[in-house]
């Protein structure tokens, strides 16, 4: 999710946990690529209006904490506050170094990793807030790499681990045998495999915007054309779609019962 | 458009003029019904999102004003600061007051308005700035009602007059023979016979939002009924124009030329 | 307190609440003068500052709730996310209308400041946060009406009455004779009669933020003109006290523990 | 300057130029220590506030561009549309890596930092915009080094050089010989001696909020120790002061002529 109406819409549907990537988030809010642009008020205030316009548990990909170990503390408290059940903090050098290849991926140190998580669970004052460690170990440093980085990081208090690039079986055996914190992954194995090897979260990949985009273009073209707007009805939600998604029942009630 | 994504969409299929509801943009932030809950500061963030993301000219709709003649000056304001290239004041009385009907609609008195549209004008800083007087006064107080306040709105130095339920023919004729400024209507005649009534910028409507929010039930759906990612490729933007809409390869340029 | 500075200050030498005035936060946030013209987000993002740099029980001036009763709701959703121990929403008619006098004062209607007291208690989560409704009948409606008001507002399920103008002894005594919850009140009569007779929290003025403008005003006027830094040392706070405001020896032990 | 208030009092006292430094806004804004934990939106946002109460020409401390060269594009683009007539980015590593001993200063190579100036340069889009070249050489790489250093920033588009530490009048002799763009430096010396060698901006330090801070204590004080009102008065700026500072006279004749 995105945006509050896209948190309303995927509650609508069923879903409980909102995932909330700070990629998708960079699109949203700046149509700006993925390069740590968006800044943490920026993704706070995203975060905050999406947590007030819907139930949903949110899942918060917090990139690097926005700094380094104290921007960690602050990114905690700034979305603690505006309403997460979850973040993420990973182990990359963000954003892209001078001289940094395209495409080149960079780690910080696991001492300094490890100081970013134990910043962040000590900056959480909500008792209740998840805090993932997150690590690209998995692509760079193989799978004991990860399992070092995992096993460590969880000596930090944090209460589960995302392994970014988990796509084989054997991997997550061996994470498995070792890790007992939940764990975190992309969609890339059977569901079943996945949750009886500890997985609990699991990442669909980002679908809904894309969607989104492709409805919107087919939209303005059709009426730049010159195309009447009732030609589009059949792809638009319906009025009462739209009343439901911005809670206009609930409006009218409140002004029956307080304006009146 | 009522975010940067939508924005961008909509320059990519040729528009030049983007419109900013304000009930759209109290959907799209707040996931709120159209009833002035947005706060002044809100719209004027969402907008300025968007100025940086494209290069439409930004028509916003800044309903009344946000308050008294005081706050129109502080509206016109932040909206210039935000990037607008017109904006609308209107004469509704807003918000709901107590006491007052569902569906019911107030004005102000035609001095109020006046005193609102004249601090709208002193306000104005770039000469350039747009400002439209808006009226809903065809509805409730009739052409003539309508043609005395669209005078009275004129001698301000509002530089377009913007009829609401301008529905009829003849309304539009009384109209073109006494007001010579630009206008602006809702679509509900042929194109050709409003260009020649000195109509300059017909909305279309709020179908985008919608358009959006359809498509986003339908990927939500498939993906929390388990289907898989490669299902939906096919109603998704591609990653092309995905990173056309972010403009990726403008950041590669970047970082290729100030990173390395 | 207006900034996080000034609620730090205050805070050192012993305050336990914070009062956080509508007309302060307006000088303090747009240099602008007491008429609305701050938006909510804008009041309600200092007050985030505030509480975060600070343990305060923050009091806040909500005016009118800027707006009708749903405006209402929304003022005591975001202030209580802002982090407000305490808020007022007063019975006056605001903004200024078209046609009102410098200085002429106007009330709505008591079924109108019920509804929006009713709100306002709805909107509540927390219900730990305290709703004070304040009143300014004290000078228009006299003792008897105010009175009247009060237990209008008190049967919504406020927690305390503000009287704006508070003055006489006797209508502190005919006000506590009938009204039993907490009062708050201006500083016109000595501090134990208050107590006495139901007056719980005393506002003493705004003067910290006049102190703030004479103290900036010497010393530009000295720099200015051309006079050495080490002249005017001794009306600066010391490096010592500058470092425990912004709580320099933390974020030094937080280096120490997390970067290190 | 550090808020809209301070900025209407140095203007008033003939102040022509307000520096803004990222400490104070880092202080006055989250009252936190200067260790890059403020936002770039939370910087952009309090420089807003600060621009439309005053008509200073601001000069804002940037820090560090916010992240890497990407990021200082980013900075640009908001600072510029914030209202700043100029701004610094330095060569400084910032925030503290991990490691990092306190005090110690770390700065990026010649390379980096001049990727990052070119890219100042680049996303400038008012040409009036002053990009200002900081570099912390003069203490870590001494005169020779800051000189290369310099020369190599000057040739990226830059119109001023500041160098922090510039203390001796040597160095100020070695750097005026070859630079000769327009220099920022803080007062080490006399200043007539720094005029005649280039320096066009002169820095005073930080003394307005220290000075702010003593008499914030000084006013609560005497109010938590139940000192009356009236005597802190000779401690405070006058009513009419406080009027002027926020512009009372304008918004009345404003009321005069578009409210009735």
């Amino acid at each position: 999710v995105f945006d509050p109406i896209s948190a309303r819409v995927a509650e609508s549907v069923g879903y409980e946990i909102g995932m909330i990537g700070g990629s998708v988030i960079a699109s949203a809010t700046l149509a700006a690529a993925d390069l740590l642009l968006l800044t943490l008020s920026e993704f706070a205030a995203q975060i905050h209006r999406i947590s007030c316009a819907s139930n949903l548990c949110l899942v918060a990909d917090a990139d690097h904490g926005y700094g380094n170990a104290l921007n960690v503390m602050r990114t905690v408290q700034e979305l603690e506050h505006a309403g997460v059940a979850a973040l993420t903090i990973e182990d990359s050098s963000l954003p892209m170094s001078f001289g940094q290849a395209a495409g080149e991926e960079r780690m910080v140190s696991i001492e300094e990793a490890v100081g970013k998580l134990r910043a962040a669970v000590a900056a959480r004052t909500d008792p209740s807030l998840v805090i993932v460690g997150r690590t690209s170990a998995l692509r760079s440093e193989g799978t004991e790499g990860a399992i070092e980085r995992a096993k460590a990081y969880a000596s930090c208090g944090v209460d589960a681990i995302f392994f970014v690039g988990l796509e084989q079986p054997d991997q997550l055996e061996a994470i498995y045998r070792v890790i007992r914190l939940p764990i975190v992954a992309f969609q890339y194995m059977e569901r079943e495999r996945l949750a009886n090897h500890g997985v609990r979260i699991l990442l669909q990949g980002h679908h809904a915007l894309p969607g989104a985009v492709k409805a919107l273009r087919e939209t303005y073209q059709h009426l730049s054309a010159g195309g009447s707007a009732g030609d589009v009805k059949v792809n638009l939600a319906s009025a009462k779609e739209m009343n439901d998604v911005i809670g206009a029942e609930t409006y009218k009630a409140w002004q029956g019962e307080f304006l009146r």
